[in-house]
């Protein structure tokens, strides 16, 4: 289960591709067209889901229902993972809504927020309840994961909730550093690192001019995301 | 410049913490202390900020001011890039609102969308402007980052009318993996990816029983992020 932490992040691509494909009744897959679809090489390709233990065939590819069962259970989305947002503002209530949580493997049961309007209300088919009741919300409910999309500053106080209710997940789009015991496992999301690291991809093109030239597209497609090496 | 994915992963993560730092009169910091509010390891700072050329003195540690000055040239940040937004609805609305854009070294010029009431609203400080009126802003504007905030179906049609445009760096929240062509980066944030990744670091736990027993909390903290290895 030790995989690195940049084989791991790879492999949510590939489970969404194989399951994309098997909506479309598609049933095995070559490594080269499933690294194609997934952005990366299909050495690397190859690679990753030889260690979670999915293996193609030579000539044949992968099949992709027992390859996307491998990776569900190496992943543990074998069963449905209960998740929470604190925040039910427009960025909570954006992913609230989001309408691959359910087929990604997940189930929003609690979302949390402290504003008095909004406590109550409804989001993502959830009925909004105050932060103050986060600790027994997730022990009735078995929350495991908890998105946390509120301001910086309020950021650590409701990480430090979150833990002491037991929850082990955190995926953070506050712009602060968590602090978190160890056993607990935080995802951060900023907007201001994804920039910069495009900024840095993007350096050696000069500033546009206030009419700038469109640079030639080639034919050649190669998709460079964050998952890719 | 061609460091690492990893490393260049990690590099915003130092250059806000040095800034922040920076902020509160802190004029120099030891590698360790700089790795701690990082959540890495100091030795892996080490060898990163080494990469970039910025080098710290042995029993000193690092000058915050020149190392943030090196990791700016890097990253492209030693000039105001300026970005756009497509989607205006609340998650591009919520980005657009990110009070971090112009400390990391952005400036938003434009916010673009396709519904009637939103087009003319005011978003960031921007007026909101038609989609189809992005190339020619685009130019206008010198635009040169884009984030793509708008539903799956509609993601892969703004890329390729952007790319047109001339911008060679995509910030994709949408649930899609985007084609584009070689010279054009692309960084994605999707949330199912997200979770999934997080899924699979809490796997080993047990479901938690409808009545949860909280874990002992220990009094080490660490934090681990997707920029650690």
């Amino acid at each position: 289960m030790n995989a690195p932490a940049p084989v791991v992040g790879r492999l949510p691509g590939y489970l969404q591709a194989l399951e994309s494909l098997l909506r479309q009744g598609i049933t095995t897959v070559s490594s080269e067209e499933l690294a194609r679809r997934c952005g990366v090489g299909s050495a690397v390709l190859r690679r990753d889901l030889s260690h979670v233990g999915a293996s193609g065939r030579r000539g044949v590819g992968y099949d992709c229902a027992q390859s996307a069962a491998r990776l569900r259970v190496f992943m543990g989305l074998d069963r449905t993972r209960r998740i929470g947002i604190v925040g039910a503002g427009r960025l909570g209530s954006a992913l609230a809504d989001y309408a691959g949580i359910r087929t990604s493997g997940f189930e929003l049961v609690a979302v949390f927020d402290v504003a008095a309007p909004v406590v109550g209300s409804v989001v993502g088919g959830v009925p909004v309840a105050h932060l103050d009741a986060l600790p027994e919300v997730a022990a009735e409910r078995g929350l495991e994961l908890l998105v946390i999309a509120v301001p910086g500053p309020q950021a650590q106080e409701v990480a430090d909730l979150a833990v002491a209710a037991g929850v082990r997940g955190l995926l953070n789009f506050a712009p602060v550093v968590l602090s978190v015991p160890s056993g607990v496992h935080v995802q951060h999301v900023d907007l201001a690192t994804e920039l910069q690291v495009l900024a840095h991809y993007t350096a050696a093109a000069p500033a546009p001019a206030p009419v700038s030239i469109p640079a030639p597209v080639s034919a050649e497609t190669v998709v460079i995301s964050r998952e890719s090496q």
